[in-house]
């Protein structure tokens, strides 16, 4: 008897939707779909050599309107409530991720990767605009028309590294000199990219100023580094006289979700910036391996196969119109080689090898929330119509299956030499 | 520097609530005002020699509409999160408890523990009932007058253990013969009383049956049996293929929630009893303590702070009218006292020792979210009226203040014999 034969015996009884989901239990049995949904298809996934993260969006896509309709999503009130739990998982995800952070490797890369995350901005953004302008026409700088085709752009711009990092995090390459320069990257090209997007929307609204986003990220970096410094120096007085205790990992988690919330309330920042941040302030210290264990179970246990599957949730094909299909596939492509072009040829220039040059590259593909975040900011604005949501979450789809995929095959055929010359650990496979 | 230096610095910046709370980064900050709140106000509770658990309350009361109001609940999109987010900490704290729960001892408690638990709902409903003819007059058998005041003595019935439980675990006596005994006794007292509860709404409602509800409850515990069957022989498969790996943990947390919805949606039992049926079902395995552990994890992280806090949170006093002051007090004294003298006197007669008697009376007097449920559900079919809230209420703060400290109390001064002689370990206290 296996794991299949349990998850059967109860999914049989638990099909039946309630009909009334407002009642706090009927979360029970989505979490319980999502959960077992999850599990069996990550190690399908891992049986099959692709990383398990891709075999938790794929089922999410199963369970999700896309297929079973076993789990309600949009319109139902316990979607909201996974919507909640998602963007904890990708919190916390990315608060381990800050918390495995090697500082001085970061310092190192630190201005490779800015090269890198102008090049992977730049090169997405004036290809996203000259293929909207290829399907519906140039009609002159500055018209509406154009602003429309420069926010098609803004939204490729936008690198979402949690798939990669989950993805680098499960083969132990995450603190390699080419994981960091990725995570490195891929922050600065969080904030260049969230920089040029409310340029873009400030140019046509007169509610947000580009100069009041440039303060605002430069007051962020400044808050980060005086808070982050007072709070890494009452971090290593609790360490030093409570080592391994509970408060620990506790105040960890309160200040990840503090700096998750104080960077998206006062500074616009993306809430995952924040918490990324808050595991860089804390990685120096000696427990940090302790607070990203416990850390680490509660992503495995529930808030990871959440958020991974609600990228598959949140996919509803019934709309979709036949006549999009081509700009759909064409965005994707175009996203996606424009990034490996930007980013991997920067890289090149910057002396990587050809093998790392191309791990960067495609490390960089990856599209998420950020994405969509921005789609939805340019529907409110009138910039950008519903109906090209459905190639954003393609975009986000096909990135977060085929990179994990993609990386896995160049790195069994090219494996990091830096990172065991580094001594690296495999912090993620501990509990396997 | 201490922990509050730490906090202070980041209260000050998140105490401006965000304008627009429905936009999924402002859950981080209620999570991390009651992460915080939870953490600080449990350690000088512990300071003070009461339980970590009242502290937790405290804050919930503290950071709640009743003083500061830095965290909205009622009627706030986040509330309603933060209301699902402590559902599932009260069934991940059951399934620890099951979890925790040795077997043997169960069965060998069984007699007894059904005998304290019909006296547990006997005197208490008998209690309530003739209370409330005491303050409104009686009116007659069988009068609306006369199921008014039979269902003030149903809310009275429903022993929640989990404060309990929280606070016994944390001391290490769970597993104790005294211990063991309250939460048999919990467990068969909620079926009891939610059958009595059931009897005395079918009494004047048409759309259930008093019969169904003992059917439904027999079928639930037949399977229970046949279920929990074959998800042991099928956990201890792949405990023994995979010892200590990820997949039993998920695949347990996934028979919790599993159980959970089960039980309310086919069997109209509440989810915690069904999360501790799943967690009896696993404790005779091999990595039932590894399991118990992922849990624990889980729940003093997150979940166990947010469920307490939230009981404090959910106390609104601004609509308190001065006249129910005598009647909530009676309300609440009553509902202690029939308790203890139902449940105490019971064991005593069942050759407890005094002291041990004394335990068990007192472990049996919280009540908890199962009497704010039923007194719902009386609103619902028009028994009582919403200004009884607050005593509900005011019982369940009391009795799961006072709970605690009496508990502990009589713990230091006369310690549980039984539970040395059975050799248990301190299974909480590995990570403090």
């Amino acid at each position: 008897m296996n794991t299949f034969a349990l998850s059967t015996g109860f999914l049989s009884e638990i099909f039946t939707k309630a009909s009334d989901n407002s009642a706090a239990y009927t979360v029970f049995r989505d979490l319980t779909i999502i959960i077992i949904a999850a599990k069996i298809c990550g190690m399908i996934a891992q049986k099959l050599r692709a990383p398990a993260v891709v075999g938790q969006i794929i089922a999410g896509l199963i369970i999700g309107p896309c297929l079973l309709n076993l789990v309600g999503f949009e319109g139902d009130p316990n979607g909201l409530f996974i919507t909640k739990m998602a963007e904890i998982g990708v919190v916390l995800l990315m608060f381990s991720a800050g918390l495995g952070t090697d500082l001085k490797q970061l310092v190192r890369t630190g201005f490779k990767a800015t090269l890198i995350a102008c090049a992977g901005v730049f090169v997405p953004l004036v290809g996203g605009t000259v293929l909207f302008m290829c399907f519906y026409g140039f009609s002159g700088w500055g018209t509406e028309g154009f602003f429309r085709a420069a926010f098609i752009g803004c939204i490729m711009t936008a690198t979402s590294v949690s798939i990669t990092v989950a993805a680098l995090k499960e083969m132990g390459h995450l603190k390699g000199s080419v994981g960091t320069t990725i995570m490195s990257a891929a922050i600065i090209d969080d904030v260049i990219g969230i920089m040029v997007f409310t340029f873009v929307i400030s140019l046509t609204d007169k509610s947000t100023s580009a100069l009041a986003v440039v303060i605002k990220t430069l007051l962020f970096f400044v808050f980060a580094v005086v808070a982050g410094f007072l709070v890494y120096k009452a971090f290593k007085a609790i360490d030093k006289r409570y080592p391994h205790t509970r408060r620990v990992p506790i105040a960890g988690l309160a200040l990840c979700f503090g700096f998750a919330y104080v960077a998206e309330r006062f500074f616009g920042i993306a809430d995952i910036t924040g918490a990324y941040v808050a595991g860089i302030i804390l990685c120096s210290l000696e427990d940090s391996d302790y607070i990203e264990r416990k850390m680490d179970i509660n992503s495995y246990m529930l808030f990871g196969p959440i958020f991974f599957a609600s990228i598959g949730l949140k996919t509803d094909i019934s709309d979709f119109d036949v006549s999009l299909i081509w700009f759909c596939l064409a965005f994707v492509l175009v996203a996606l080689v424009t990034k490996v072009i930007g980013c991997g040829f920067t890289a090149k220039l910057l002396k990587f090898n050809n093998a790392d040059s191309l791990k960067i590259g495609v490390g960089m593909m990856t599209r998420g929330e950020v994405a969509l975040v921005v789609a939805q900011k340019g529907l409110a604005a009138g910039l950008v119509k519903s109906k090209y949501f459905t190639a954003v979450i393609l975009l986000i789809i096909v990135s977060s299956v085929v990179v994990p995929i993609i990386l896995k095959a160049i790195y069994s055929k090219y494996p990091d030499g830096d990172y065991k010359a580094l001594g690296g650990k495999k912090i993620f496979k501990l509990n396997k």
